[in-house]
């Protein structure tokens, strides 16, 4: 019987549970013996330990998906640092008992207030080429799909279900904020770079069933793959509004794409040369970065210690907590 | 006689001139032949640019102030792409007839507004021990002095008397819209932040006549700098408040000045390792990278094309102008 | 009265010259005296060499052209290891007397030549989508029309006009010999590649009259630029052909283009993951090279020298001349 | 009994197996728990994968010999996304069932093939000088014997014995076909560098038994070790010749195998400064590059995937397949 | 029984041990089974292995202290090349047969020595500022208790108890000899820059049970840390002495102290800018390069081979023995 | 008529001198008018200007030898915060008059001090094998005539002739007192290292009249140069001492040779791998920074600050002076 959850970020070594978990990720490897087992990346919307399986079967492996719950039964213990779960038992998830503000996929009812805040984020511009775009974005509803269930990575930040669409419409939070402060900036031309700057992960990541890349995603990349789409749209929004989109702005948009990795080493054909495009790189750089390290120091298992486990991509430990004095 | 001014960035190539400048550099020096001439950096809000007069003494050279007003007759030309100034004849500025609106050193007024608005952001700090370290600052008259008349660098980001002040409240107001938007973030301790991490350059720079750097300055940086007059403060607020600064707050402010430059390769000793030291130093370079990119457009000679000279420091050039259909 | 050419390779210090070279910069200059001069970029098909005219107006300015000929008289001399002229006189050169042989750009025969191998090349692919594909690109006039104008840069290799030309059509002929000597490499892939990779340098730079950058070449760069094309001809082709572009041949061709670069820190969006990828990478590489190196030493001044004068860019000298012994 | 072979590529998980392999590493490691097993890589021409032997002993381990063929019995899995096979039984191949054609190594035919291949590339030249100096190395046959035995790396490209005279070879054609397109590149110069780059290699290596590296080729290294043999050869050239082999010939050849490796950061003392040597580089790189990834292609076991697995040393994964509609 | 000992670098694979090591490190891991284990790293003065001791519980963890002796049975076997050993008993040691000088840590006759040699160092200086500086720490009982203490870091070089003094002394003792050979060089300046350069590690480091990094050595580092010391020590010195400390020698002494690392990639904050900054960056250097070598070499495990392991973090193998011949 | 000297490092701006300079480099240039100047590198032990001789002719060029004394008159001035003379006269220097003690080419008495000692150094090895070696060299009247000529570089540090020589045996004097510091380290391995480390430079470089690189010193390298020398000495050795040279030894001291630049950036293709490699590279390094450094200092014309202006090379200034309170 499940009792009261227990969350991952609440786990410690040597806890049996019995619970749902939201399987992110399942793998059927051999031991050095040849032995078959069953890993398996479980998560709520608290953090993610492994799971492991003893002698798992093809049958076994085909049971499970990834992207849905599962009834999982075990005990926790710590191996290389990490938390992890001997599994004993695994079992369907009895849908009506799964409380889904519990994992770490935004809700519905949050999928749908980030949609409608989108949409009056956009609807709010006062630049009427970029108005017109934006509404032939927001009546395309296979894009639009899409995007509300694309992930916005595979491994780093905000990857899960929606995370696309939440990293899309925090980071328009910012630009919303920041651009009155400095006379120069256009907010409109921020808003519709945020809207647009990752939309092409909607097709170069995979992610109906499991989260991955598309072969055009690992070939050709979602900074160059957005470019035909937005093609599209202009010339629908022309068509549309009878007017012609300024060649100048569309360049400008097009930039904006084109360089928010900011640097050659991070892959940008192009290093930001306007103003819009170089707040765009940075605030889209601390929205990512706030939203990583947050989610890293909320998984870290070891729990007791101020201080994450090394992080290998970013090259350093994280010191966790809030600041005493704080409110 | 002094008419309408033409401020730098209206001026095209040959016209005669003859007003008020703002003198921020001055070098005798030999041509090949070895006769003396003077140059000048002449500068007002809209930019700057290089004054040559011929045949100059050192009684000439004497005569002129940096950070000072003078008047210069003469006609610009464009030599290697930058627009300058052969200068006719230099005489002393009526003093009464110069409209500090006119250059870039922040007004009076603007200093006092400035300052006004540091207090109250401080004073709005919820954090009690923080609060009570902002208050020891704000009460130190040659510390507040000091912040008040030096500028935020040489030659980059808010170069000009005031130049520190004005930046450290336009990134203290990035880090209050900003804040809220991250629930992890703690908004008093990114002020305090925001508030401290550049004020070593108090020391760092001089600029009571010239802008240079200190000998402390070279060999030590500020960056490292300021950590002592910090010791010195949080001492002086326990006694005042008779409460203890807790250790670990502390150190997270320590480390918020230590890692904001962000990377080894820009003289971090530490990467930053907190919530607030990440977006400090994103959020730090957002505000330094816009001014200067602004500044550069504003200054730029090339005055017909769309696109600024190159830009050595940045390796790239910047589409100036604004998106259109903006408003 | 013009008398047999001297070739800019043959040219010693202290020569008088009065002969017609093809201008390929204009610079109208103001000394430190505000004096203004013309600064010229003289050509022929041997090399460069800068043409310096004292006491120059607007009106000489206006009636020099880049990209034409001009009647030039003067002196040569060595100004800082560079052989400049002094000018004495410039007039327009009698078209009459002008052979096109002696200059850089390819001459009509060699354009037509040119254009006529690229057509072979393209038509002898195997593969029925490619070549039908290639169809679609031979017989759109405004492209063949700007490819056939087009430099392949501004400064480096084959910056002049027909240089993008001869790149490619000399980049093709490498894959031809070097495809079957690797089993795996395919040889259509890679003339295809070869075709396209640079041909968005037809909307990237401008050179109807002088070689520059446009606005769209500067914020987006042609690696991005020329895909819209591509995917307006592969639905060109399908109409025509009536068969569908297979969508992995699409992706791998635009995979060739999007990843020329080769590495990040040239502005490649990705790194090369099919051989032929790889291939055309390197062997693009190659072909620059080898055309800009070849220039660097038949244009170096240093006659007498063995080596070249340091060439910033490449970061080191040349060693001119031919093997003792080679035939 | 031995049915028809499986080649290494054709391999799934869960396959029996009984077939002889070439064994190209051994390794006797204790697990965790203090037990010896037998680690093998064993190859065949289409690539390799893991063997495990558990409860081995010093006897099994010196029973088998590198370099050599073996019969090994097991069943395949995969462990961490790699092919391996428990291995459940070990015996000497019965050398007469052994068809040489399905192991890695070039038969001694192609051996054969490539050696009178070199020879007649080398007596093509027609630079007199290199010619003699080429006869002098063709004659040595200890030089010839080792050229002939030696790998060109241990794992990188052409690791396999006979595989540097098959990267020369094929390196030697490459410069054979492209010379001719660029006027001002030496064929000669550069098949004798292409002949001689790596040829440090039979001193570098060691490969009698298995291949490793001589104590001279880790403190010395294959670019500087040749260098002495090419001395010899010049002066043993000279006598037979009775002429003097020209200084700059000589310096022109030391510097095309001092500057192979082309860029500082791969242990390359000079940067290449002719362009043999720049076209050396690159098509040394070409010939390498494409070998070591069509290896990769073939000997990757995620079979059905159209990705390799990620390489780690030159950090991306690599799309399989060709071109749809390629012949 | 405990018979004659077997240091550490002269174990072979599977020998029988029972004797006392220093264990520098203690963990309790879980396998995949989730089975408990205890991993040590023991030590001796010759190296260090690793020992495993199966089925380990919360007991048998707390009853082994690192810093501290322990008596160890157990049987030795390579396990990816390095040496390990199965570890069947721990039980307490027997203090009075451990013999000290066969451990890393230096003896406490070693301490006092270099102790008084540093003393005697410190006296033997000419500059009377320095020397009085120099006084007031060596009169800080705590200081030099922990300087005493302290290890010179975690894993690299000089990294046990007294590690820290160690390298001072020896450090102070390079100076020593090299300074008299540049008369530019000023000794005084670099005994003491080599005296405070690493003493930020006092505090940096936690080694009073076991080694780490205390939060404020993560958050801020030594090289930061140790100049509010500095200052107090600069204040107390001339209070005693009645003299001002010259402003400039302080700032000299503490840029020796904030550029050592040398580079920004090392987290310098500043590149040495003196000639005594430029010779403790260089000797330090040496100093830490030359014991971690010899180090590495001492403790590699492939015994009978001529090279040692590959260094990751030097990123390469090292060539042990002596030059033959040498005496 | 010739007064008291002023020495370069004690000149200012516009002061009238008239005395013999040693000329380190002379070159013919036009001016933009096309006249001819010649502009004159003129030294002395303390430093060294640059020299300008206004209209100038082939005759008067021809009639100046770099490396050799001449008479110079004219005023000296600052241009671009260097200082430089504008010449007025030259004419021979009358070698009676000239004190060889005042220029920084080592006085003869210096040269054959710095012989001796080299011979004493390499007399006092004790290692029999490179005793005789070394001898080998000592008696090579070519080899030891042209250490003592040669300076260690064109530009950096000790360019000046003997300047090889002065190098090398400060080096040694280093080894000298170092390795008795390091028990692990070889005091005769280093020795014969640091005399022979960049003995390649004496056929690197050309100087017997101006300093300048061989065509072998560009397109091989000094580092591989020597090599062939050490090979051809120690069958010389090992014919007169009738001992075999020990190839591991051979192999330790090329290594020594090969890796002295330490890091691959720096052209080395092999990392120091030996004990005696890692303190030979940093031992040199720091002599020659040392050197160029305090060159740098008293070279510096901006006489009154106590910082030397900006070194491009070493990306820093550096600050001048003693430290207050040496002796």
């Amino acid at each position: 019987m499940l009792g009261l959850r227990r969350y991952v970020n609440q786990l410690g070594e040597r806890e049996n549970i019995d619970q749902v978990f939201l399987v992110a990720d399942k793998q059927l490897r051999a031991n050095r013996n040849g032995n078959l087992y069953l890993q398996l990346r479980l998560t709520d919307k608290t953090g993610s330990l492994t799971g492991m399986l003893w002698n798992a079967t093809d049958g076994v492996f085909n049971s499970v998906e990834t992207g849905n719950y599962l009834r999982v039964a075990g005990t926790t213990q710590s191996y290389n640092g990490q938390l992890q779960m001997i599994v004993t038992r695994i079992e369907p998830a009895d849908s009506g008992k799964i409380d889904e503000q519990d994992f770490v996929t935004v809700s519905s009812e949050e999928i749908v207030r980030l949609g409608q805040r989108l949409t009056e984020l956009l609807r709010g511009m006062k630049n009427p080429h970029l108005l017109s775009l934006a509404e032939c974005f927001l009546v395309d509803e296979e894009f639009m799909g899409k995007l509300t269930e694309a992930p916005a990575g595979i491994k780093n930040h905000h990857a899960y279900r929606g995370g696309l669409l939440a990293h899309i419409v925090s980071l328009m939070e910012v630009c919303r904020v920041v651009a009155p402060l400095y006379a120069e900036l256009d907010l409109d031309m921020l808003l519709m770079g945020a809207f647009l700057h990752d939309a092409g992960k909607i097709d170069e990541l995979t992610y109906d069933r499991e989260f991955g890349y598309s072969d055009a995603g690992q070939l050709i990349g979602h900074v160059v793959m957005v470019l035909s789409t937005v093609e599209d749209k202009v010339a629908e929004s022309e068509q549309l509004s009878g007017t012609r989109f300024p060649p100048e702005l569309f360049l400008r948009l097009k930039h904006l794409i084109v360089s928010h990795h900011g640097e050659y080493a991070y892959g940008s054909p192009k290093l930001p040369m306007t103003l819009e495009a170089i707040a765009l790189h940075l605030l889209d750089n601390l929205d990512a970065k706030l939203y990583s390290v947050a989610q890293i120091m909320k998984e870290d298992a070891s729990g007791e210690s101020a201080w994450t486990s090394y992080n290998q991509s970013l090259g350093r430990k994280f010191f966790k907590g809030k600041p005493p004095g704080s409110t």
